[in-house]
């Protein structure tokens, strides 16, 4: 290669990556501005609109030379340090290709003729998906009227002799809803054995409600298992990585269903240095929330009702059928949410970049002069 | 970040993706000399030595910018271009986190009580290993006196009532050897549905046998499942990405144990661009055959017998306590491979560069000096 079309590689580089001149004043939008060339606004997946953060990208770039290999320092001092930050041991870890891997760990391990799975209506999909081959009885029991776990139901119906796989996914997702962390404690304290709990804590970051806390603190028993990842604020949901925080008996557990070398060397050298990088997750955050406020502005004016979210991403009413809905925004330039049943009057709808946001309030609008909405 | 800091940012990457001035003319060594930087020779683990392939770098490069976002069209279009390689339907392709995950998808997905797992011993242990938690029945068939798969023993082992998953990789991990496919094609052939063939050929594009072809022709049967990685000539274990070519029955069968979203989005990409290189495979089959031939060299001169290969490692004697050999080897800067019971006078060696494995041929005869070996 010549040293200018090496110059000019390393050029196009420096605008995929977002470490060209001048893009420190404004990085999240440069990045994005990439991105979003060509194709609908996706405001459909709970991704972090701020793409893949500088210090994974230079991560990235250095691993590349060891992207051959089977990873194995970098699995250790990803794990290290997680561990680390969680204050628990690394035999306390337990990586998964995404947290989905660390969900189907789990439903796979604690599988049990007559076992039941209980979980809110709606929710996230994946558990009882992982759940279908195994002989789960399934026990849904709708969100209570704060949009919360109805913690009281949900206990009736995992307690009464044998096995209860309880998942409880907080903030919830697809409400951005939050349940009271003391009611959860509540109740894990004073579980019996045969209760295992999956607690799915996805949006965690995002959350600023007062009465939210992590479920990790209860890893010290071995019903308990918590799911983490890095698809979410991290910006790294093309990069596969999550993880289970649990106590050692349970990841011991997991770890027999774990699919071998999961995790890839790139997101875990990425992952590594995010974990130090002070600025990422505030900056992710008050994006979201300048975002969100566009969005609720919008919803408010036109008068769709909206669950106030902590996380990054909101159910809102649609006044329509929710497939029309899609395809007509769709093909107005926005990917929207999928259908969660029974609320199939909302619609989820991820938080995108400020100027997303602006560009689907306009849509939104055009959308109630068509009376579509 | 400064023009000057964005242009050395961009040198730095130059040198580590090899893409630097002048490096066309021995890009493998370029590579290779950033990668082996500290640490030990890398003989352990049957990687390709001469690092992630250029086109793949390109395409992670391009990458970067949606990384952010959970993989969709690159997914599709890996999918497409591997039923396209191989005359099939997209259907007929399961995408793994490697390999591995086809071998534990498969495991899991024909678990029965007392189903038999038939199996070459030794072998690569990934497939016991995944049916651990499950009622299988394991049946382990010494290689024969060519190293090759017992075809009549296993079929012995394996008929009888009932299902069994007949595991056969070819060519075979330790060995490097073949078992004739004219063998397998006659088993699968006369073998009834209850007999399930899991044939792994991480190693194929190595193998330049004539007695040796792929066994993707038996897709059309629904008790037949393929194995294909890019870890090995394709240069991407640190990347995880595996694939099944199976019959659609089988494909959707296995996609019920499938970690939702495997594949992460920098290997899809790279995956599809290096299948497109004409020159990807050639050249490291060629790098490969230069850097064995001087490890044979080596090993007829100390009259270390040998397994002739076909794949990307060679097993040979050792003339002492395996432990001890490797601990020693590790001491004189090189990893070895890992043992394989119950051929324990034998070492796995994976070809590194020859330029290594001329490193390796000293140590090796120091070895014999000192009385090691």
């Amino acid at each position: 290669m010549e040293r200018r079309d090496f110059l000019q590689a390393g050029l196009a580089f420096g605008a995929a990556a977002g470490i060209g001149a001048g893009v420190s004043l404004v990085p999240e939008m440069a990045r994005a501005a990439v991105r979003r060339s060509g194709g609908p606004l996706r405001l459909n997946s709970n991704e972090n609109p701020l793409g893949l953060p500088q210090a994974a990208r230079r991560a990235i770039l250095d691993g590349l030379a060891e992207a051959n290999r089977y990873p194995r320092e970098s699995r250790i001092e990803l794990v290290g340090a997680l561990a680390a930050l969680h204050r628990v041991e690394p035999e306390n870890i337990v990586l998964g290709n995404g947290s989905t891997e660390v969900l189907q760990m789990s439903v796979q391990a604690l599988a049990q003729e007559n076992a039941r799975l209980v979980l809110a209506d709606p929710t996230f999909e994946d558990v009882p998906w992982y759940g279908q081959p195994f002989p789960y009885r399934l026990e849904k029991v709708p969100l209570d009227g704060r949009h919360a776990h109805d913690i009281g139901r949900m206990k009736e119906r995992a307690e009464g002799g044998g096995r209860a796989i309880v998942y409880i996914c907080n903030p919830n997702n697809p409400t951005g809803t939050v349940t009271p962390s003391s009611e959860v404690d509540e109740w894990i304290e004073s579980a019996d054995e045969n209760t295992y709990f999956l607690v799915d804590e996805a949006y965690y970051e995002y959350c600023v409600d007062p009465g939210y806390w992590s479920c990790t603190k209860w890893v010290t028993k071995p019903n308990v298992i918590v799911a983490r990842t890095f698809s979410k604020i991290y910006g790294m949901a093309g990069m596969r990585l999550g993880y289970a925080v649990a106590h050692k008996e349970a990841a011991a557990r997991l770890s027999e269903y774990i699919a071998k070398t999961n995790a890839n060397h790139l997101v875990l050298v990425a992952a590594r240095v995010c974990l130090d990088d002070a600025e990422l997750v505030p900056a992710s955050l008050e994006a979201n929330s300048r975002a969100m406020r566009i969005l609720y502005d919008v919803l408010e004016e036109l008068d769709l009702e909206y669950l106030p979210s902590q996380a990054n991403f909101v159910m809102h009413r649609i006044n329509s059928d929710l497939a029309t809905y899609g395809r007509r925004m769709l093909e107005s330039g926005v990917r929207v949410g999928r259908p969660f049943p029974p609320m199939l009057g909302y619609n989820r709808l991820s938080i995108g970049l400020p100027e997303e946001m602006e560009r689907f309030a306009e849509i939104l609008r055009e959308f109630r002069k068509k009376g579509w909405t």
